[in-house]
């Protein structure tokens, strides 16, 4: 059987766990929730960059996502980032659904799956 | 290792993908948004029949699934589609929860996994 | 090609589905829906457990999780049953959103995925 690996464990949640040629990421927040929903976009799809990078895997390598928005008429502004991100040659399957997050000032929380 | 397939990437997100004998597919909405919360479902079901076929697979093989309705009040109207159409020696394991949608007239999105 | 394996398949889902060394689980929600949420919680896990231990596998690997709250505001609570129960060394990729469940008294929905 693989191993299993996992990326930052706090007591929680793993920020990404590694199995069997896959990593599944936990749902990005932007660091910044005072941010707008374009720039909170952008700095979850940032983060998103940085695990994928740590596990030797990229944007090009997704294999689904799921986008939480906090308001769907903000979801405009959210694909604006993600359209200015995403490989244009190789995007996941997604899907992109309302959803109160973590706090009032969260808009939009990300949470993938990708081939290493 | 196992190489990506893309089913219908256009420059957001791909409909389906292929990785490692899994498919990975898109959140699917009904093209006839008009329609009620029976027949918005059928065709969901019905898209994700076309795709899974397209990918070498079928309903029997489908492994995970997450219903999305904007209503929750309609969720029985959403299974009874799905109970005529779920092969019914095979189910998939599923979640259903209340999420609003692209649109207000969307009524329901479904995203799933499936072996191949 | 691996067998797809199906635990508990009524005719609507699977409460667990197997295959390729991975158990997907259905979004698991509590018994007893007169409980306050941490209790909720404490037994939504329960099941979790149950179902992963008749897989053959167990909490320490996890791979990644989805919690639905119906209230962000009783996070906190879901979170105090959540770190009581999760193997704090291996712990998995999470997401918590909020979205209102099958009925107003299920107060969370956990769906995960298991490494075997």
């Amino acid at each position: 059987m693989s191993d299993i690996r996992r990326y930052d464990p706090d007591v929680k949640l793993s920020d990404m766990v590694e199995f069997d040629g896959r990593l599944y990421l936990a749902g990005q927040i932007a660091r910044d929730t005072a941010a707008g929903m374009k720039a909170q976009t952008a700095d979850v799809l940032a983060q998103i960059d940085a695990l994928l990078a740590r596990g030797g895997s990229d944007k090009s390598k997704l294999l689904s996502a799921v986008c939480y928005v906090a308001d769907m008429r903000l979801k405009a502004q959210m694909d604006e980032a993600w359209l200015a991100w995403v490989d244009k040659a190789s995007p996941p399957a997604r899907a992109t659904v309302e959803a109160r997050l973590g706090s009032a000032q969260e808009l939009v929380e990300i949470q993938c799956i990708a081939a290493k």
